[in-house]
């Protein structure tokens, strides 16, 4: 096991009705908030009206701004910066799901730095402090209302970058499932696929002797492989998505990944379908982890054996391993096909004819390397991309 | 799923080598520091001396107090709380196991308190405000550095009492696996007991579709069991110690209890035995977690034949259920034994002739009940008592 540190100061409100708390939430960070969203969904639901009364009762003035749209973009992430500096606004109230985390993260950093915020994402700067960031989730998948990332993408070379620091944890997030049952059947879906990617990423490691981690990670997948499709059927099922919406935390606040190096190969390699396509991130992931997996799976064929047997319930042919392997990858290509996801570029209507360019993005043009569990260059991916047509 | 808040501020740094970085991490809370400890266990592992060097050169002040025993007592924490107060100590360093974090909380909270300590133990007082506490942990076991409990012993009258606020989980825990290669088998084997029923007084609840914690729970437990009778045959294993070390945590830091409603009968039971007979807390877990077990299985049966079937890998006889349960009993037993632990009073060379009078005391003569999964009466708790013999 590796050496780590580990904090989760995000303090998790979990539970029916637990929307009307925001205000007094709030109001211990901020009198003076950002009030940031999406679209029409939260006004449609009459989540906002909810939201905009415990802030008045708990006395805090916000400014609004939506828009944000999925794989946030840089621009808003700009505007909001201007509002924040020009109206003194001290903390930033994120209400949706991980796009208007991602964007009220990035706000939060660039409002607090006198250069470009696009300096974090590329590297050019290192965080060192950031605006205290609140929220409300919406939709279960990304894992950021409790997460270090954001991801922002930047419409000049559709360019998804992200950034990773424990200050860009939220101060609170208020969970309740309640707020899913409205979730169309695709949305849920891709969040599934999100929040298992982000468990299976931790999961794929060279880092021996992490059965603990191993066991909490099979353990998340299975509980989700069990609720998922109970989600699509009875939508409106508390208990299904509860746990659905704890999992997608808990997959992504980095417990599952302590004392482990993790891959994150199919979230850079996704990453260039979502930037160009505008796919949603968790349909781009079920289509690259599993071509991921074909291309890589020899590095360590009893990792992925145990993967087959331990969260598919595979029963090990223990003289043909590469069976037990490719059973499993099957079993996860089934899961996201009854989830309605795609598996394949061509089940999106991605056309194959940018995939060279993506893998050289992808590698700045051969000059890094993507993942832990196998590094691969600009020939490795494109291979990838190809296993995804 | 039930509501839940849930937070866990307190900075886990672990690894190799980490004690060394206790100054710093201290130094950031206070520059006058109690540091708390028990025997001579870290004077001869040269532990102390690290820790003191460490404190020295980040410019910290220290005044020293040894001398926690386990099962810690009340009258150490008096004492603390005057040298506190009388060297207006700012932060308090636990460097020990839960018996010394223990005693390291209850100070924390008596010495801002103008009562007796022991109106917190006693529901007399509520915590309002603690003092802060880190932990350099050399035993993993009670969890308590990432946890908010505190179990005191009153000498008057042995009473075993506990305190659970969030105010007391520790600012920061340093964790090195290492520290723990030369833990005697028996408090290696107690302190795993000792985890295994933070786990096991979580899984039997109530609540309805909590699939996602019982999967982490069965998880944890699974990983427990592995790695545990590897600690006694390959003490020095950094790995084995290290899963273990980490397993002790998450057992008690709350994320496994997150939206379900734990029991917690077999540790007040087991207080009373611990309490009277001073036998270590996890010793006194693997005699009345069995016991518990076979009074109250048939309240949910099929509860119990999922922990036989998942956590114990038993086969269910799906047309005998209890045999089914019964099985996993046994495995639990064995594994104690295993471990070299008690599974009977016997085994512990306790004698049967006070359980009337423990059964009373754990009840306050009958006025209260203990559990929440099933609600035990003075009556019950002799009875499991009396299978505990």
């Amino acid at each position: 096991m590796e050496n780590f540190v580990f904090s989760n100061e995000t303090k998790i409100v979990f539970g029916r009705g637990t929307e009307a708390l925001v205000g007094v939430e709030t109001a211990a960070w901020g009198k003076k908030v950002l009030l940031h969203y999406g679209g029409g969904h939260i006004v449609r639901t009459g989540l906002k009206a909810v939201v905009e009364k415990s802030l008045q009762e708990a006395g805090v003035e916000y400014i609004e701004l939506g828009g944000v749209q999925p794989n946030p973009r840089l621009s808003l992430v700009r505007e909001g910066i201007d509002l924040i500096r020009k109206h003194n606004i001290e903390f930033i109230l994120a209400v949706g799901g991980g796009s208007v985390i991602d964007s009220a993260k990035a706000m939060a950093l660039g409002a607090l730095y006198d250069g470009d915020v696009w300096d974090f994402y590329i590297g050019k700067a290192e965080p060192k402090k950031a605006m205290p960031v609140g929220v409300v989730l919406t939709i279960p998948a990304a894992g950021s209302e409790a997460s270090p990332s954001s991801v922002i993408t930047n419409e000049d070379g559709w360019l998804k970058r992200s950034v990773d620091n424990v200050i860009l944890r939220p101060r609170f997030a208020i969970m309740n499932p309640e707020l899913t049952f409205t979730l169309p059947p695709y949305q849920t879906a891709c969040g599934v696929a999100d929040m298992m990617a982000h468990i299976m990423e931790r999961y794929f490691t060279n880092t021996r002797e992490v059965d603990l981690t191993d066991q909490l990670c099979e353990a998340a997948l299975r509980s989700i492989i069990k609720y998922a499709p109970r989600a699509l059927e009875e939508p409106e099922n508390y208990d299904v998505r509860a746990n659905i919406m704890w999992a997608g935390t808990i997959a992504h606040n980095d417990l599952l990944g302590t004392g482990r190096v993790g891959d994150w190969a199919s979230h850079t390699i996704e990453h260039e379908i979502s930037g160009i396509y505008d796919l949603a991130h968790g349909a781009g992931l079920s289509i690259v982890f599993p071509a991921w997996m074909k291309y890589v799976y020899k590095h360590d064929i009893q990792r992925f054996v145990q993967f087959a047997a331990r969260v598919w319930g595979v029963d090990p042919d223990y003289h043909n391993p590469e069976r037990t392997v490719f059973e499993g990858i099957r079993r996860l290509e089934e899961f996201f096909k009854r989830m309605g996801l795609p598996v394949r570029l061509s089940d999106a209507d991605i056309p194959g004819d940018r995939i060279e360019e993506m893998a050289a993005k992808c590698t700045d043009n051969g000059t890094r390397t993507v993942g832990r569990f196998v590094e691969l260059g600009q020939e490795d991916v494109l291979n990838i991309y190809k296993l995804s047509l």
